[in-house]
């Protein structure tokens, strides 16, 4: 009698360059194993696998479809260009297969519902992969790269790094949606109309008094800069997508400040918060999802619905965002 | 023969609480002395010299006027109330006194422009005092202190701290005027209609790919943050106003960033910059204050036009965001 492996099986379907990263995240974390990839081309995937340190250790399909049918694979971790999210993430589900889907998790909302809606009638844990794979572009990747290529990843800038602009503000505010948000003038797009920069106001109801700008480029040098004053305290963080180290991450925070006689200086100097971590975010994020896998193969427990939930309150906004910016930089409700 | 004296002499229109970091700075500065203090009431101006250590060191006056005709006084600095800039700055330029004047320097720049004609007829310099004097409001202070009395500082939020946001984006650009500057939704105003908080984003022409948003508020903790990130590099100051001490000033600077191979990490940290001065910021505005007054009076040197020419590009983009805030948020060009 075998025993059971406690271990979810990943397979990932596309060998884009961020898969790579989840690759090592899945092999980081404990309680995953990485059992399969596909590619278009068995080549490509041979090649990720060899380059990956994979050869021999993993099954290696030519097509998604194959991947998606070997009853071996627990769950799926899907890099694949945002259009051909829909397709594919639904299919996953229907196949039972617990899915972990790169962001931006679809070109809207309504796509984003029928991705969740199969993943709800199957029981498979839902979870947006939030791992940043963008740089700075050059000019030919400005023009040309898949992330600014209109028929492939249509909401370019906003899709990628806007994503992790919205999630900050939104784990900011405790995800209370926002009931306007307000594209700012000066978006710049691409020859083919897709956005590679762009700033967006973010408003709640009067009475919460919270206001949120957003600015998100593939023009400008790396940043990441997430910055937050309340009534009695301010936090920055410059590094909140990836961490400049992998083992540890940094914020600065104030509470209480104010300025010592004649306002010649502070009473106080932000102080330094490091958070320490055995497991680089992606495993933590790979070790969060295979544990709701686990408890749903094992426990029979439903899908855990904050991930879901978080996804696609951090969608609706990006929608809200991209209907201002078509609108000419309306304010668009919620 | 008696030596003419090479210290420029000052006097001070006003008891304002910033008044004495400023008395300070006059004392601190190596070529400025302070010779004069006068308020409305000549109680409150000893008092103010004695808290200030200066009894017996200063002249008393017990009105503006009487100060403005003291032949002794080479330049005046004056943190009177916005809305009584107008009638004593330009009194002041009459009498030939050159003019530090708190900023806002006036309600509007059609105003300022008056202050800085009579400047100009008399060959006065002239500079704004870009002091802040502003602590987080408490209850009390949103109602009823003089920084929120539309009649004394209409201006509200916009004029305190909104001055110092829009003149660092200026500086950041180099003081090429923005065209088009827009208030963002959820401004917050007092009960007589004063502006206590307010968000706008600041655009220049489409070529400059630049877009700045400020935030300016009484509402929130003390907070100073300028983050500016270009083609190839970012910074970062969260004391720029105010620094933490007054013997240094530190900013954080990262050119090149780029990540690490399964953009794990990045190739660098944010390197920190620190500026050391031996005299506090608003000792050397006095230093270059004085030193340009001495320029004119002992070789006939014009005033340096640096100063107006940046005060007043402040105070145009600042009645720009005012004018957006009255159309109800609506784009103003420049």
């Amino acid at each position: 009698m075998s025993e059971i492996p406690t271990a979810i099986r990943f397979g990932i379907t596309g060998c884009a360059d961020i898969a790579r990263k989840v690759a090592r995240a899945i092999k980081l974390a404990p309680n995953a194993t990485l059992y399969a990839i596909a590619s278009r081309s068995i080549d490509k995937a041979r090649k990720f696998a060899a380059d990956s340190g994979l050869s021999g250790a993993v099954k290696i399909y030519g097509s998604y479809d194959q991947l998606l049918d070997d009853p071996c694979v627990d769950a799926v971790y899907m890099p694949l260009p945002t259009s051909l999210h829909l397709h594919w993430a639904v299919l996953a589900a229907r196949k039972k297969k617990h899915l972990l889907l790169e962001k931006p998790t679809a070109l809207d909302v309504s796509e984003l519902d029928k991705i969740m809606e199969a993943c709800e009638s199957t029981g498979v844990q839902f979870m947006a992969g939030s791992i940043t794979s963008t740089m700075p572009g050059t000019q030919d990747f400005l023009e040309s790269n898949i992330r600014v290529n209109p028929n492939l990843d249509a909401l370019g800038a906003l899709g990628d790094i806007g994503w992790y602009c919205i999630g900050a503000i939104l784990w900011a505010k405790d995800y209370k949606l926002p009931t306007v948000v307000n594209a700012l003038p000066d978006v710049l797009k691409n020859s083919a109309g897709v956005i590679l920069s762009c700033s967006a106001s973010i408003h709640w109801e009067p009475e919460d008094k919270t206001v949120a700008t957003i600015h998100f480029s593939f023009l400008s040098h790396s940043s990441m800069d997430l910055a937050m004053t309340g009534s009695n305290g301010s936090m920055h963080c410059i590094d909140y997508i990836i961490p400049y180290q992998e083992n540890s991450a940094s914020f600065d925070f104030t509470s209480g400040a104010t300025f010592v006689e004649l306002q010649i200086g502070w009473n106080a100097k932000p102080g330094e918060v490091t958070v320490i971590s055995e497991l680089p975010q992606e495993a933590l994020m790979v070790q969060e999802f295979a544990r709701n896998a686990e408890d749903i193969r094992k426990f029979g427990k439903r899908p855990d619905s904050k991930w879901p939930e978080i996804s696609r309150k951090t969608q609706l906004v990006l929608d809200a965002v991209k209907k201002s910016i078509d609108l000419g930089c309306k304010p668009v409700k919620l």
